[in-house]
């Protein structure tokens, strides 16, 4: 069997998203997502000017072997945009291998684990009383686990809150759009939100919170401290994660589980965080984490101590991505929540789907392999358009973390 | 898809395998090895009263759960005996997957990552005359990598040694056979052997030794420093691995590369031998390490550490576990080198064989799933006898480790 | 003095026990139990097919190198079902030499270091309210030392509390029954429990609670601080012990002694857990542990690290070890506690007991060995059948452990 | 003052090179390199897409803050595509205000710490007999300092070694050239170049060697001990450094200094090696490691363990990168050693440079800022051309490291 073309297809439905498309001489193709928020081209570039030359002739079979020929053959091995070319490949060549054997991912991976995968929705407001509110309204749409994001007072835009009544999408048309922070603010605040939904809606939701990335070791560690009474679900990337043993201060000072991840993508950002169990969730999603193949690496090395999944799902990464996680956390032992943001409606004009969401679960069907097609024509009616994510100053004017 | 049946079949030619035979209602029937040298009717009767019932009606496609149900469900978790009958129905699951997928197991765990697997043979002599020859006549048979034991003068047998000029097999029919031994005289004599093996066949052989459990730390310490000059491929076993950090002083003295783990069953065997990289090659085999599943997260979390595989083939695993082997041993990255020690040919009677070697090698087909089916009837002519492996006394009587 | 020959004695009064029973030249009999709860068989076939006939002719006064011979001859070592076996012949031993010497064992292994052995009881009701009643029936009943274990708000059944009003036995005939289980719900609730039956009967009854295994290590330490206001003796299992490291976030969080050991068998498992100082009470039973003169190590070990001993004593062992077990806790320094939980009526029937319960104490008998006999006439009218402990699945449908 | 253009040169005199050139509202221009072999159009795009239209506007004297904006502001921080493209960014910055100021980049970042700057060179032979020779020829040539490879017996191409009479360059037009590599054979033999080497030419020479990353860290371990009798100035890349603490072993049982670094891009590579004191030179390039701003950090940070630098500078880099890296290392007070493989000749009808090699050591003159300016028209006459660095298999088709 052998790769006799691809194709990267880049189209905006409202935002952005890099497909890679891999043909076979069996008819049958696989389809990878490639989309890596606000560097979109960089990577549909790396894969048509050195991956697909490459892939030509190759058996799509020989899943390991591949793999490792673009991570070992690049020389400069790691970093996002390497690894989210090499994810898209990964999953297009498991995406035929479904499809060739007739069967779903899942099935090749383990089989079902579970029946339905637990996610989480988001809540956002942009002042307390606003997210209390959100956060009532997701709990009538059936979700058990909420991420709360609220407006901090005196600072205008803040992560994780749309600013009109759109829904959230953080990547903005053009260039980098330039946020306020103040950690200062954030610290005094943030307990006394979760304390009032605690207060509202009881001892049971599971309650998750984004700090992204903005403390410092020791910020971090007051901040979770402070948290503990409120039970979080977990507290996601509370320092930023470059520096592995930031996260050793937190553990000393308090219980909230930790998540972190989105931002890496190699399981070599992993060996102190996982070894000395500074984490509870990893958040790397298949599509910048090297694909199936590494990923299951990645999950296995995280089962042996007891540390579970929690794969960023936001609307930055396509349908591919989503359904390749959802066969993914259907399959694996240690599957802890998956995030859901659901796609705008236009997205699915391109995207033909295999998932849905019902009453905090999601499912997906029996459709070989990841079970996703693009619809090319109407791909082609959303040209990509550029948009970045925003930066961060502070009062002083201070680059900062967003 | 449901399982319907499953029975064991214990036979004996020449030596006892046990094995699992899963059917299902799709017509389709799975093989695993569920053979304990020395202690087969403990996993017969294990898999015979609480296993194989609990299998019945469990959809055959859920590889991961199924195991899980099995390593949780026994609450004492662990040990070889459970992990062996654990094993035995994992691979019969991944074999019906293969057969229903009609496509081999290498291909289900990452396709191929190589054309052949590099096998390591025995040569075993009497003294150390005969043991160079033995080594010649391997070299001659087409072998790159050897694996070295000689009789031990003042030491009347030998682990590794065969007794007459038969083949090797260190199981007796009946109770164990009392054997003597000395770690001091086998001190002394070890460099000497390699010393003389280098010496006749030059550098570029490479040379595997097995110490069997015998060493203190501090004496494993003394016998890799001195054989370091000698550049093994690997020394074997050097301590008993129960406890881990036994293998400390050895990384602190020698150079020479480290297997273990034939007599382990976990992965927590692995914590501290992994992440402190006190072992090079992960020496457990399929049937003992619970299976295809198992293995595969032991394996991804050795290769994070550059730790390769070397499993376990003695002719105690049957036909099927060594089948399973190279299939896994194709598809991982991580591969290092196959144990090949050919079963006597009256086992091929009973098991139809899909793998051969050739000129250092080992191939292996592409028949559907494991590929290795046994006949009923020729193994119904070799009824089950008992056989032990050995235990060792020194001098004054003491019992020691085999 | 020889051993002249032995037998296996499976009976299920009420509950399944194996039994061992090795006959000598000079007339005396030793009694060991076997029992392995849900794989009674395995263990049985293991000493039949395996132990039984190595055992005949050996002299069993030499228990020291009876233990070796099959430790070591196993190969595969520890392992519950080996572990379990080899306790069994090593009780019988003991109890053969204590008859021998017509003195009870704890005269053999240091005489007696106290006059009773504090127990505790268990405590379970079906929600708070009637959780708390059962506290103040044993309080009643003498006990200084209390298990208590409650069902929680929105789980079905929860471990450790019975299901009807018979007694609580977590084995059920047939194939493991599926429970539910959700450890948030859990961690909400545990609180509030020891928040409440401390308010009800003061600081000063000891207070034990057992998580069985079901919490991440953050977890557990989330749940042992928050139970650190209410002084607990033990917090028992709070994570699954195979990896020993997870045990290290709760010692940075709590000071709630921690015990755990009941699903071990081995020293060799408590390596990091001793010299890390992560345990404060080692739970794993004689039947279990390889027997005394094993136990006798791991409890020498223990105190090295000031680490106390107090063994599993549910009616998953048979009175043999019970009996065992008293007499190990009367002779040795760093006893801790012995769970005591009675066996029923009709056990008494097969088993003659020579122990006895008196206001928060067990007392044993001077008769010599162990001391207790199996009617063998009577344990024939109790014939095996099959019982298994459950398992466990998450609102997902997630294998999980219990 | 503002940036008000910027491109992108790609060109291809030889090899490719990638350059951009950042023009401001003074008339000053800048230029930095932008070369990652084998992915230069990523890169390119990279900086088109998102970093070119991000920088207009921006004023160029506040280089530390643009470092921030493009380091924080991609979310996906690290990686070797987005860090050469800041390193492209921050180098022509420095460029831009050595001219504004009128002076040479060294005197802007600490002034001259010394006179001139110690460089090795390579000396590669076909076999130890030409190697020998070459090694002759360099010390003819001035060279204090020489990096010795030589071709292996059995192992047709090695890395570092020409293969017809052309000066050495491992990237090939195309899709990556496969060779075969066998670490055993390159074990035995390395020892024994050492040990000519230094037979021949005495014990002041500084030898180098790079072993590029194909050990295991035991093999490296044996590797570097073997070597100690040599007294190397370093060993190159010993292990794949993405595994950090795969150095430890080396540092146990040899005292020969370790260079690593060609492949990293970010400080956050080096938090285990430096603490640890894993290694002794950062070979890290400016171009690579997201420029002198980041650089300067990453020196300060070695200079507290008493690390040095000894910077990547083989052709693969352009002439911009070398002027900025001698810049770099006249400046800084933990400076070691410069790597310098001369550019073919016709590189320098594109690149009109500032730096001198004379008996040894390279000088850099006064001309201000960086000092390398591109002649676009000549740029022009070599467009282009893919190609890529080898991979590597062994024997049996395993994907390796190259």
């Amino acid at each position: 069997m052998k790769i006799t073309d691809a194709k990267v297809i880049i189209c905006s439905p409202g935002r952005n998203f890099v497909s890679l498309k891999i043909f076979t001489d069996q008819g049958v193709y696989g389809m990878g997502d490639a989309t890596l928020n606000g560097r979109e081209k960089a990577v549909a570039t790396y894969l048509q000017e050195y991956c697909i030359p490459a892939l030509l002739g190759k058996d799509p079979q020989n899943i390991e072997d591949i793999w490792h020929y673009f991570y070992r053959g690049v020389y400069w091995k790691r970093g996002a945009v390497n690894m989210t070319a090499i994810a898209a490949i990964d999953m297009a060549l498991w995406d035929i291998k479904g499809k060739m054997l007739n069967t779903p991912l899942y099935n090749l991976i383990g089989g079902k684990s579970r029946e339905k995968v637990l996610v989480y929705t988001h809540a956002n407001g942009k002042d307390l009383s606003e997210t209390l509110e959100k956060v009532g309204e997701e709990i009538e749409n059936g979700f058990f686990a909420i991420r709360v994001q609220s407006g901090i007072p005196g600072i205008t835009h803040t992560y994780g809150v749309p600013k009109d009544n759109k829904p959230y999408e953080p990547a903005q048309k053009g260039l980098p759009h330039e946020d306020y922070w103040d950690t200062s603010k954030y610290l005094n605040f943030a307990p006394k939100l979760f304390q009032k939904v605690r207060e509202k809606y009881g001892e049971d939701l599971l309650l998750l919170h984004d700090v992204h990335h903005r403390c410092t070791p020791i910020e971090a560690a007051r901040l979770a401290h402070e948290l503990d009474p409120f039970h979080l679900f977990w507290l996601e990337d509370p320092v930023t994660g470059e520096l592995q043993e930031g996260l050793r201060h937190i553990r000393k000072h308090a219980t909230t589980p930790i998540a972190i991840g989105e931002v890496f993508n190699s399981v070599y950002d992993y060996t102190t965080l996982f070894t000395e169990q500074l984490i509870d969730f990893v958040r790397m999603p298949l599509v910048h984490g090297g694909g199936i193949t590494h990923m299951l690496k990645v999950a296995s090395f995280a089962s042996v101590f007891h540390i579970q999944t929690g794969f960023h799902g936001a609307t930055d990464l396509s349908p591919i991505n989503l359904a390749a996680s959802l066969h993914f956390d259907m399959a694996i032992n240690n599957f802890g929540i998956q995030e859901y943001m659901p796609h705008q409606a236009i997205v699915n004009e391109v995207f033909k789907i295999n998932y849905r969401y019902d009453k905090g679960f999601m499912y997906i069907d029996d459709t070989p392999g990841i079970g996703v097609d693009i619809d090319e024509k109407a791909a082609n009616k959303f040209p990509y358009e550029m948009a970045c994510l925003p930066v961060n100053r502070k009062n002083d004017g201070t680059m900062f973390y967003w």
